[in-house]
């Protein structure tokens, strides 16, 4: 159960209003790797945590900040399109800079938001849960988290190059700090788990079940050999069972597939003639 | 440019028809991380790369191998489908097992697709190139590949517990083996970066411009301090560059947000009343 | 900003795992009407709102109490799917008690979330924030609202027909019991604003620019006229400022259109032969 | 089924062309409260209707009525394109009010509709059915249908505001009357079923099954009163079958949630330490 | 402008209630290549129709027809629904044909649309527009009309060897000959268009400005000649302008991409060593 | 299985970077019609076919090749991305250039791909494999098939007419003379099918068991009789069988359909009062 109180975690005041960036600041509140994102997937991680109790307070922790950037975002947004109008077309003709702000706006921000932010990204897309997972596997949840601060700290970069409204700028460099904090959280709890599991996910199955023959061959399937002066490429496997063993030439180790006509209701077309080769081969 | 050759990379070959399994093993095709995420994410990362030959390179063969894979599973569920039909209902609630069946398959397995494989998951959301990012930061990506390798081969683990078909466990071995690869390959690539540039993403972003007073500490803000056991809440940052502070509870550095009333045209709600309080509070 | 605490606002103990049941109380998490979107949407409309500031409040309040409710079911749906298991099809085959649940359970519940819930409906969508909206006009807004409400305690009170098990019903109970205040207090906060704004939306806008000849023409336009017999068709408008008037027979006020070719480099058709009449029509 | 006629039901002819306004047009036409939205929303409740036949044909004469708003504005979207071009970009450079123009177009107008009319939004989401509902009971729908209404005239006023074009401007105010019509219809049949259900729906659930103790609470939740102000913190409920009570603290009736284990063929994080501490406070 | 009557084009009368069947029926009424998209497709091609009077009727003629379409599927899937119930999974698991049938079930016919239909497939994807196309070329269009009513027509065609039900059959009959006449229909429109403009869309593209060296050459790119048995290998193009040409090895025109580092602010990986080789290659 | 070589199809070189060109050209990569959707749907056909080898063979080549134009179009993206920033918005205002620019781009090529191109279209909805069907019907599949080489070419002819970059206008010549190319084969492909099996698809399904009655009637359904001048409304069928007849005024062969009330377990509004007349003419 949440409470709310009404100060943000931090301010976000620009100097002025930027319809322009507030477009383009959506990517961060309502993109992929934006703060819905993370703060939605933190908390379903959470809820449907089974294991330790640490990692499940964990998750709610970061999770419950998360709502706090979505609604620091919110207001950024709201404020930077403070008095924002599509104008009309032909005043924007006469005057080129109202019209490239119109070009650069999204016409949503008035027309359905009534200049509010909108859970969408910075084209449009509104978002979708398809973005997020908790699959009940710690390990490979939080490898997804530590991506998605990066990614994440990536886009906020790309938007700190892209003002100069010194508002902004702060308020995006608070964010920048804490997916600091948050990529070095992640690593930390993957480093506790990987000391506990080795690193590959799932831990649990039983090694001898899978084709351990191909467990750690490097295939070169792009001509050419510049893959083969890499780490992957040769000495001991990263989970340090085996060694990596580089093919330049990649095998295929099955057959030619054929499938069997469809019975007739299906309605399917039916093979015509098939060459005696065809069958041969195949069957 | 690519070249077909028509034999499989490894056999894909069930032992009988199961079109409900046929229905769940749609998930590693057209899931989130199914083959089809991974093969094109690693292409578009590939085509996209504007760094070291061998990266690019090392993604080229990967996502090759990857549409090999989207092959195999292909071929495998058609296979499972041979024969299928949607049947009668009312034959079905004479045979419970006729009906079990029928209730446990995708319908546009014949509808649709005529006994064929869908890129789409196990539910029948069809595949969206929402689920894929090439951001242009190879560590980025790297991680985000990883994670799609993590889950992905704790999905196929999942499914190869769900079936007794000694075929279908055969293909799913290998899959499994391929995961086991790729994760350790991604590791080895993801140590390489880190390696040089430190473990934040991007590394390039000026250390100075972050707010660093807030870029390593953990804000407790779900009751109980359960999360304070983790690496994560003290000692040095996994990045070595300062120490992890946990904060029993977090604090507010911003204040209340106040939004100014929207211009008339845009036909907002106008504040009616406003209380002296308010006003001073937020102004 | 929020805080969290461990306590659920209500108990969500499932008397016995029933994974077909978590299926579909799905629904009311992820689905159009779930607690999903009336979280989300209060959220944004409070944290958009620039209006008075104890619609602001109230709005939070009520997000806020949403987030505890996703937070009940998707414990709900947790407990219903423990211990479940795709299992494997040749046995269902045997077992058709089996062979059932498999068919009506979501094979992503397994597959996907290690049995945990999702932020998807019933049939697996997974939940878009194209469902909710925040439009800055708050009576319209607040329409939605209560909307959302009567459709979700509709689908509540469908479920709760649909199941045995006396934790559930007793969990159910519960949301429909809020559902009944959250009508009751949005029609409430509807009734303040229409006494202020009269009903129509938006309020603002000048009487004289709309086309007030035909704001309260109904227009019988499906073979039969049952639709006179209702309160819309005679009598004052419901906003006081005019009378309802039934037409049998909807008349058409504009022309025929037509349209000018495209220019040649749009590639379109081109008109071959245009009879003059066609031509007099229309220009 | 249905008949068409030539005529529009009222002109749609702009002054001159505006592919920019023809972007933003697109909203009312394919987004979420456009005239798609209502036309298949009320066709769908006609169609489902169990209940009274002057329900249904009212449904089916608006819904029929709507889809000459989608003419309409297919029509005038046409027309804002004629002659449109995304021109080059090396021109556009050189005259910015060219430059304006194409940065605010929908680049599709061009390339994928050929200077036609698209079931999309302003920003290109095409439109997606569950943006509508039809749930079987007409409280519940006609609420939704009000709201829809509500929606719509507001985004068409603001279009409104948005160009000078009298042409434009005079079908935008057919369609702003046509909604305060649609909005009174709506109110008036609500009006009607309130009057024979009483305001909650369903109407039909068994008061005594839901948890009566809580279905007149109001929790504040976020902090500050100022939510207690309004119409639903006090005084009768709008059902009048109790009261309003405000909570200045939300209670929480639940215990903290601990869920069990996986089991192993799930292959989840299993826990490793359990306090037992922990482990009493949730068993 | 529409008009409708209550009169079905076709009865829509099952012998009896099928749930299991009704979520089937669903893929022709709201899926990819049911009627709410040759509905909506070729009203829009009509209301965006550039050309000849009677192609634009034409559309407008068979898109009001689809609407009826709509409408009788609906009326048939509400009444295969007639009495549904999602019941209670203890009964079902005892009584395993009411587990198949539940299992078999949309849960949404129930829960969400009150035992009506849904715009949605049989595996509860919402209808989008994203299906549909109106290009301004109306060859293109026919095109793709055709293609809609052959691949609804197969659909049908095996949702009717699906069911018993004569009822069911009787309507299904229906469907199946109007869609033997929509593909006659486009056939003879697109042979009429063919024979004004040649087959290759658009036909007025300059064919000087196209590549044409590599018009008519057919590239063998999966291992095996399989593909040089067909008409397209060999002989005069349909077209009639030039000569098939098989090539057994297809030819890389181009040479090996290289990119540019991105600039500084966009914080990507930066190449950190490039062979000589590499950097001779490619620039 | 499949293999990668390092050169391009053929060159993807502009003469100057261009980003508004960029996003515009993304249509052809990732729209409905773009290459992503064909070299997808031609492998899952290939994939999925269980007819003659030569047509799977046909399939594998063509989606093969498919892939390397993805390849191509993303390189040229890339390339036009080359340096391009967000720049910032006050800068803009007094450059109407850089704000044309700015408006016109996508800005998720900045902020989310880091200057590489998307798997999207040209307004940024990501790439679905809604887009694309195997309907294990080749008739139906070629004829798809064939829509979008046509709907395809006629967009690339669309795009080369708003550039005027050498580079990128040799280009896309190449991809239009490919699409020349892929329109003569599947014609020639449907033309092989078509002389086996007559043009309805599917042409297994019993001539007897449809509704011959109305197999080849036209039905005006439009006001006006323009249609009634076409091919289809007269002579023979395509197929050859029967005879086109024109209806000016289409027939109703239906009732007017009346639904049962819901059981009371669905919680719908039930019928109050039903007039005699009402009921006679429904049961």
């Amino acid at each position: 159960m949440f409470y709310h109180i009404k100060e943000l975690q931090y301010d976000a005041k620009p100097t002025r209003p930027d319809p322009v960036f507030a477009k383009q600041l959506q990517e961060v509140l309502g993109g992929h790797f934006g703060e819905i994102s993370v703060a939605l997937q933190y908390l379903f991680q959470g809820w449907n945590a089974r294991g330790d109790e640490k990692y499940r307070d964990l998750l709610m922790d970061v999770g419950t900040e998360e709502l706090a950037h979505v609604e620091m975002l919110a207001t950024m947004i709201a404020r930077l399109l403070d008095g924002a109008s599509l104008g009309d077309q032909e005043d924007a003709a006469k005057n080129p800079v109202v019209g490239a702000i119109m070009g650069g706006m999204n016409p949503q921000h008035v027309i359905v938001s009534g200049l509010g932010a909108m859970p969408a990204d910075s084209v449009g897309n509104p978002w979708t849960a398809s973005y997020i997972k908790a699959s009940g596997n710690l390990l490979a949840d939080f490898r997804l988290n530590l991506t998605y601060e990066s990614q994440g700290r990536l886009q906020v970069t790309r938007l700190y190059n892209s003002t100069n409204d010194p508002g902004v700028k702060d308020m995006l460099s608070f964010l920048i700090a804490r997916d600091t904090m948050h990529q070095n959280m992640w690593e930390a709890a993957i480093s506790e788990l990987e000391a506990q599991e080795n690193i590959v996910v799932p831990s649990t199955f039983p090694k001898h079940l899978e084709k351990n023959e191909v467990a750690y061959d490097f295939y070169n399937l792009s001509e050419g050999e510049q893959s083969s002066r890499g780490r992957w490429a040769k000495g001991k496997s990263m989970d340090g069972l085996d060694k990596f063993k580089y093919y330049s030439k990649a095998p295929a180790y099955g057959e030619k597939p054929f499938l069997k006509p469809a019975p007739k209701h299906i309605h399917n077309t039916l093979p015509t003639i098939r060459s005696e080769q065809d069958e041969g081969e195949n069957e």
